[in-house]
């Protein structure tokens, strides 16, 4: 069989099934509201949603492998590049930009250049503290650690908390060996 | 200005942003284990689904009259029809049909031909008495009270309860006047 060839995110996005972004959005602002009422603690909310976002990462993973065609990527720099222009483009739609690499290769930013998470959403004063798109947070390191990468992923900048766009912070710490769910048989 | 012509929903489902179906998918699932959690009677989960679904039909509307060029429709059976057709074509990217009429065209059922939100899904015995998708039956009674029709809306099949399709009944209980948000200036 031929080697499968990498597909760019605008082409796998153009190939698997989508529903209406709207939907999504007003879908996810109902969960968000959601927990806001039942766990009232807005500190609890945003590690409820960084969970969530956790277990939806380990599975999104498989149809990421299945229908990008990318490989396991060499190295964490590769990695953060694949989610960015891929891995955005897939599941949301949107690119990220990767930049402000430390210097031991390590830690890198994500910046979103658009965010259909956030479309209609304004926050309350009651809810200053939320991380309202915490659940991409835990999909990326839900998704990594998938791919034996463990890392911390936070928020640095957020729209809406008044900052000038979103930055998420994915910094390496550690590669564990491959002991998941299920091996290659290539 | 000539006319707008309506647009079937598969134009209409073109021409919108949409995410990955997957995304949605897990993050619904998300939505209704984090209310299992929560909330613990599955009494409640399915009120609170609805409810839910409800206040994301209520904003859903005006996405789907700008993006589909329908107008107001002139009874309750046309309603359904477009429901069926480009509502669920261009915000789920599947249709229904509408059946089973009853004598005085006030009740009809909604069958799904295909429902993304149950991928993947299974029920522990534990939540038999759970309507997983009860956030359908919300947004379709939210989204008609801002046309001006009040209805109930109810699974009679469901294939997550080992039935053979989705099927949703809607009943009109009354068309009330106009007197919502805003007016048309037309």
């Amino acid at each position: 069989m031929a080697p499968l060839v990498p597909r760019s995110g605008d082409a796998v996005f153009a190939n698997v099934e989508r529903v209406n972004a709207e939907l999504f959005t007003l879908t996810y602002g109902a969960i968000v509201r959601q927990l806001l009422t039942d766990l009232e603690e807005v500190e609890e909310v945003n590690k409820q949603l960084d969970q969530m976002g956790y277990n939806i990462g380990i599975r999104l993973i498989d149809e990421f492998l299945a229908k990008s065609n990318v490989s396991r990527c060499v190295d964490f720099k590769e990695t953060t590049e694949v989610i960015a222009k891929v891995g955005f483009k897939m599941f949301l739609g949107v690119t990220a930009s990767v930049t402000n690499w430390d210097a031991d290769g390590t830690s890198c930013s994500l910046v979103l250049e658009d965010n259909p998470l956030v479309d209609f959403v304004e926050l309350p004063d009651t809810c200053q503290g939320l991380y309202y798109c915490n659940i991409l947070s835990g999909v990326i390191r839900g998704a990594l650690e998938m791919v034996s990468m463990k890392t911390e992923v936070n928020w640095v900048r957020d729209m809406l908390r008044g900052d000038d766009a979103y930055e998420l912070r994915v910094k390496l710490l550690k590669q564990v060996p491959e002991e998941y769910p299920y091996k290659d048989d290539e």
